[in-house]
């Protein structure tokens, strides 16, 4: 992640990557590695370009707005590795995978704080010298306990929020304020088995097959666009219970490869899909 | 396939395998592979066994039958091959890979005819020199044509329908008659996708993974217990057609593997489940 | 297929992109897709690009080998399918599935011919009116059985020969006259187990998973560049023979799939690998 | 793990499930799952059963081990968790990996100590309050180094040593004392890529798969019989790096699935393969 990544999504014009091009030729900047995609369903085009060596990324941007098509936007990942805040409820195995990576700098963020709304994951959480808030939500609405969070993350001020396994479901108003921000990961293959006790629905429709996915977050419940899945073989000598301890290896891991894919600036919303450029 | 092989199901008790292997024993068979199972949700238990060499199947299947408990099955599988008819629409990877294996005995089953609503696979069939019926159903309401499907279907007596992309739904009355015994191949890794145009619903939600479910037909559409599923990654390059075409490799494996499991009996009813020893 | 599709490969140097699609826009194309790709091994640059509507071609590739750096090869693919011969032993599934694709027009290819050194195969091969022909090895040397394949081939000039199970090692000579131009399929996944027997090997060694490989021929055996490879998982209770079985479905999808690439363009050589644009 | 589990190996002959499920029935108790195989080519017979409720585990031995032929072994899996002791380098993933377990009680052992021949893990694995013991290789030969890793061990008395991510060969010396008790995770797919670099020779080979592999140690560098494989696809955008980076996912997966099926005493030697029942 050393490399200046340029960044630009417009709508599709003829000549658009001669364009874009052309600056980066102009400023005399050689391209290590460029994605393109175009979106035939909304016309729109996407490009990645890895530069190599360093960048003057004022005056590109400023050229590239200029003869950019209305609409596009084009900007250069930062530098600085992503802040962001993890919220959880009881549940170990994705957080402690996240802290591991953390601690060894395995991935392109830096873990400010986790909350939790119960304090099972407090000791883990410190272990590695995080702070954890416990901001328990018995006898409080979802909005006053949304708002006791609130006030917990604003001063962190972090560019993205992970939930890992953080088992309520956040109000339209919250989501509203972290705009394809917001990473959660889901016990199931979606769009199977959404909702609730994804396993125990698994076990009981008999599917050989079970996993998970990692989608950015919207108003609309496990509806919002997907990043990552994966999947794992099971028979019927696996219980209810087996599901949900084989299945904690694969969401641990496609919440990893989602926000891998998400602070390496490889994602690109398009429409309630994503284009990857892995 | 050429051990007789013992198939049991039978409320568990205390003792079960005790007695069932006593039977064997004392009419002196050496067991090459044996699989067990008890369903803890229903309380049912399933045995499987290959025996070695020949075997006296009926003395053998009447001391059985006295000493299980009331409401246990034991039987010996069939030594001939299944016998099978295939339903088709127009998609011809399903048909064509089963032609393949049957021509070349690679699966315990005999094709007796094909039966399409469209003739446009009446050609591949006769290349192998398979009967092929062109049923239309234009002009007929489901019943009318229905009839004329048993009509055909009623000399070849077959112990298995297979549905190799057949477009249309069976009616409770139908299907009612072969009681799992009709096997589907639905293009979506269910309970994901159920219904029409699969393809196009996982383009749209943006699923990063496709695939195929193979499963006993019952009253309730594609509700019936799952034999086998498999799946593949997609990606944003992917169009609906790239989906539908890279699905038919795994549609057709998906089937295969699904009749290769039934016609060497390895499948057992477990209520809305399946136990398979594979 | 239908669009035109450039293919360029050039060492690189900046500005590259530029140049090449500054040819395009000039000639008032649009790109549909494009892919680039530079090794940062061998310093070379490769890109595959899909452009709408109908090209003038060689007036496009004219201007391109105008601009682009000494050593660039442009040129675009075919519109017509490649034409292939298959050479096979005894094994029918990957030739099998290769005649109900090319019955049905499912890749890009035309069969013009199957030739087998046993005659197992001239059933199958002309329930699907293709021509089979039988050259047995029987008393022969390498050289003289290669001479009567050669000139079975030579009057259908196909660009293409692939070995569908074909279980005899080609001299250098043969192989030299297809320069990546003959795809075998190995049923390991390679490294482990080249050589003869890679199931019984496989058994032998327990491993969890076995495979199978596609690759382009060179003189070194089993060492060609690797198009496609795929795998699938094997227990204790696999026989040999259940390996082989299993292995079947693995190795024809491998085949096609490697097959596809080629025949869409998506494959570009590169040293001792390849570039895939898929 | 709170059922008693019933170990059998012994050579195979008739009317021995007979025998076994007799001792069990008459001792009143109930199977809840059994498994068993016998290997055809050895000619021994593997049996584990889990029996429901608490047994009486010494008669039903004594008992078992009378009627049983010559060169049987029946042994309970012992109630308490397996005591390890773990060997690292430098690499972090593994042995974070199986801290967090370590840590929630989600595998069936105890992690009394890491030694590591660098001191970079030191900080880690004081986080979780397991001590760590570095020493260090230099100027020391094998066999000095491993005398001091001996003394280390020794007082731990260790059921299982972990090798995860140990980056040095032991002496047959060292493994003679630990038959079938050291587990190592080998970066690769073996028997492709065995000894060392092997994401290096995965890039040049041009594999499109890369995996890892999970081993009992023998004498014979990664020739020890294999636990557990997985592996992921990769491609030509893939650098070593790449690949070192996305391996370490899979490497502490399988090594953790490998260390489930063992600990939970689910894995028979036979011969230079194992028997799993999972």
């Amino acid at each position: 992640m050393n490399s200046p990544i340029l960044l630009i999504d417009s709508p599709d014009e003829k000549g658009l990557i001669h364009t874009i091009t052309g600056v980066i030729f102009r400023h005399n900047h050689n391209i290590i590695r460029n994605d393109e995609y175009v979106d035939h369903e909304t016309g729109m085009f996407f490009m990645r370009t890895e530069i190599e060596g360093d960048c003057e990324t004022e005056g590109l941007i400023a050229e590239l707005t200029h003869d950019l098509p209305e609409g596009a936007h084009a900007r250069f990942a930062p530098k600085q590795k992503r802040k962001i805040v993890i919220l959880v409820t009881k549940e170990h195995h994705c957080l402690g995978d996240l802290l591991i990576r953390n601690a060894f700098n395995e991935f392109n963020a830096e873990i400010l704080a986790v909350i939790g709304n119960h304090e099972t994951l407090k000791p883990l959480t410190e272990r590695f010298d995080i702070p954890f808030h416990f901001i328990p939500n018995a006898g409080l609405n979802k909005q006053e306990h949304e708002a006791k969070i609130r006030d917990v993350i604003a001063p962190y001020k972090p560019e993205y929020i992970v939930l890992a396994k953080y088992m309520r479901i956040l109000s339209p108003e919250f989501i509203a304020d972290y705009p394809a921000r917001i990473i959660n990961i889901h016990h199931s293959f979606l769009p199977a088995f959404a909702g609730a006790s994804p396993y125990r629905q698994a076990f009981e429709r008999g599917v050989k097959i079970i996993g998970a996915t990692a989608h950015f977050v919207t108003e609309e419940l496990d509806e919002g666009p997907i990043l990552a899945q994966s999947v794992i073989p099971v028979d019927h000598n696996n219980s209810v219970n087996d599901m949900i301890l084989a299945g904690r290896d694969v969401e641990k891991n496609v919440l990893a490869k989602a926000l891998r894919l998400v602070f390496e600036e490889r994602v690109f919303l398009c429409g309630k899909r994503v284009v990857i450029f892995d």
